[in-house]
């Protein structure tokens, strides 16, 4: 077991992760996260989101029955894009120092459900499995587009991750060029490939099983097709990755029977986080996959990726702030009694009667 | 002027930054930050930094009349650390899926002001002056322990930074290892001196002095060592940097008439931050500068990074999350705008009479 101030590599990240593991008996004077009421209404005639409700843009949503996808009216990126070189841009082009160029793309919106008072964690698995055949209609849209190279498909859930309509929602940002953080996972993946002849998550998801039962058991739940850990190089308190055990390079290769171990094991992961502090548990969830353009070879391995905020309870978050941002990331418990407070969770709703 | 959606190449952390300049007119419903209020008193009984007031710890802070330096009481790091190794991460030497190790160091806790209701905004240039000189005995007390490789001196300033006391102060971390961040942007700036035989900043310096009054003009202040800008690859929407025109590695390397020139450069951030929004401007600060211990070379250029994450008022921040943690970061404004802004803010606070 590791114990006292360390800090632990992430190889898929390439970067370190300071754990201070006595850190969390410090006094807390700081902010309070509101908690958000599970008293919501099943429809709310208020949000942009509901079935048959008018959008800012004044177009109207149909009365959709189980997930409804549409191009996000307040688009980060766009097919087209009206763009002019700066100055010191052109004029600069063999140094690194104004460097920029147009980025492409289109925006979508993935509803789960008409219901505005659900999460992942209420539905069942068969639901969350339509939502995952969304997700694959997205990312294969995104295939078939070529000025698309790069598919990231996420989910901000709950106020303090930014999230600014509890319906329950999440979005797909397709660019025409490989965001960085893709970008270095696919180095990490691609080297270790390189180096080994093995899939490197293949190998990590491995080691993390023959750690069930001892101290630095890690696993929260699994199938037989995928597991639910805290990654030894966890930066959130509660950071987990949902990965499958043999490789799947996406969501596309799945077959029905690994769709269905895949829309069990979120459904196990939401249910266990709203459990953990008895609350609607806020992350800001992500889907790392195959590229969907250029000619990098492909060694991505289907993975989702949750970075929830909260550290104590309901109401204190960890503020990746100051030294975080200055120096590098730190965390105040340890990956290990991360998963062990996970493990122990219920799978049975704290809401439901 | 750069209009359109394009990304930005950030020479010093080698990354980018997407920029989509169309998108603050999208509806907000999201999270509002708390204000803090004008009314706090100059002395709290219950605030553990005030002078005479007893800590958590028991002990009493001195009845201190300008700045205040102890060591934290809940250290992230510590001197001597209490280390095993984890079985999985002896046992795997040679391989990179579980590596780990130790870290020692200290942190100390750096009071600006005995006055519990004053910011670096309130206080004059000669008391920050006063302040600058803390952060040079902490850092030369860094120097001085050869245990120690880097020192960060940084703030926390607001609830929404995570800070847990309005007290003004600010911390520093002294740790065994040299973080990612000042590492990165080590490499950077090596990388560039090895190349062209001159500093990354200062060019860079000199092509932002250029293009003052231009449509590219992102320089906010200036005196005759600093320069307060608003960089061509900022992520955060009012992020500045505070650079010297000329190289100067780190505090200790500053004559009298620089130190002044600092502290006042501070003194026009701090006033114009809070100004903008008529709030007292949340942000992290942080200080990079040469290291302190290691043999690399020092190319380092004394750097104040400011990150706020205010975007649209008070109450209305940019949250970095979902596509940002999973893809890379995002923003709204242009820099070019931000520091229009910010240009255009009093050199008045607000809530001077
Ligand atoms: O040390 P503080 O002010 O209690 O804590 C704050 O700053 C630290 C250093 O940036 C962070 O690790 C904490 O998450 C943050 O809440
Ligand atoms: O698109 P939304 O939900 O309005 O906005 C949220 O998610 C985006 C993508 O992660 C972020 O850029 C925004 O800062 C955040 O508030």
């Amino acid at each position: 077991m590791l114990s006292g101030v360390h800090r632990r590599y992430n190889p898929l990240h390439d970067s370190w992760v300071l754990c201070s593991p006595h850190r969390t008996s410090r006094p807390w004077q700081g902010a309070q996260e509101a908690v958000t009421g599970d008293d919501k209404p099943e429809y709310d005639e208020k949000c942009y989101l509901c079935p048959g409700n008018t959008r800012a843009n004044g177009e109207q949503n149909p009365a959709y029955k189980s997930t409804y996808v549409f191009p996000n009216d307040f688009a980060a990126v766009m097919p087209i894009t009206p763009y002019s070189l700066a100055e010191e841009s052109s004029s600069c082009k063999d140094n690194d120092l104004f460097k920029a160029e147009p980025v492409s793309g289109n925006c979508s919106v993935i509803c789960f459900s008409p219901k505005h008072n659900v999460t992942l964690a209420h539905i069942t698995p068969s639901e969350i499995s339509v939502v995952i055949d969304a997700w694959k209609k997205v990312y294969q849209s995104a295939r078939e587009d070529p000025e698309v190279k790069y598919c990231q498909i996420f989910e901000n859930k709950g106020a303090a991750m930014g999230c600014s309509n509890p319906h329950p929602h999440g979005q797909a940002w397709m660019t025409s060029i490989v965001p960085d953080e893709p970008r270095i996972e696919h180095e990490s993946l691609l080297k270790y490939y390189q180096k080994n002849q093995k899939h490197m998550l293949e190998d990590y998801v491995e080691k993390e099983i023959a750690l069930i039962g001892t101290e630095g058991d890690r696993i929260i739940d699994l199938n037989d097709t995928f597991v639910l850990l805290v990654p030894f190089w966890a930066t959130w308190p509660f950071e987990t990755m949902i990965v499958s055990r043999k490789r799947i390079p996406n969501l596309l290769d799945l077959d029905d029977k690994q769709q269905l171990d895949l829309a069990d094991i979120i459904s196990r992961a939401a249910i266990r986080y709203d459990n953990l502090f008895k609350t609607s548990f806020p992350y800001s969830m992500g889907i790392h996959q195959s590229f969907v353009g250029g000619d990098e070879p492909d060694v991505e391995h289907l993975l989702f990726h949750f970075y929830p905020p909260l550290l104590r309870s309901a109401t204190v978050r960890k503020f990746l702030v100051g030294f975080e941002l200055l120096g590098m990331p730190q965390r105040d418990i340890t990956p290990e009694s991360a998963a062990a407070s996970l493990r122990q969770c219920s799978l049975k709703h704290y809401s439901s009667s």
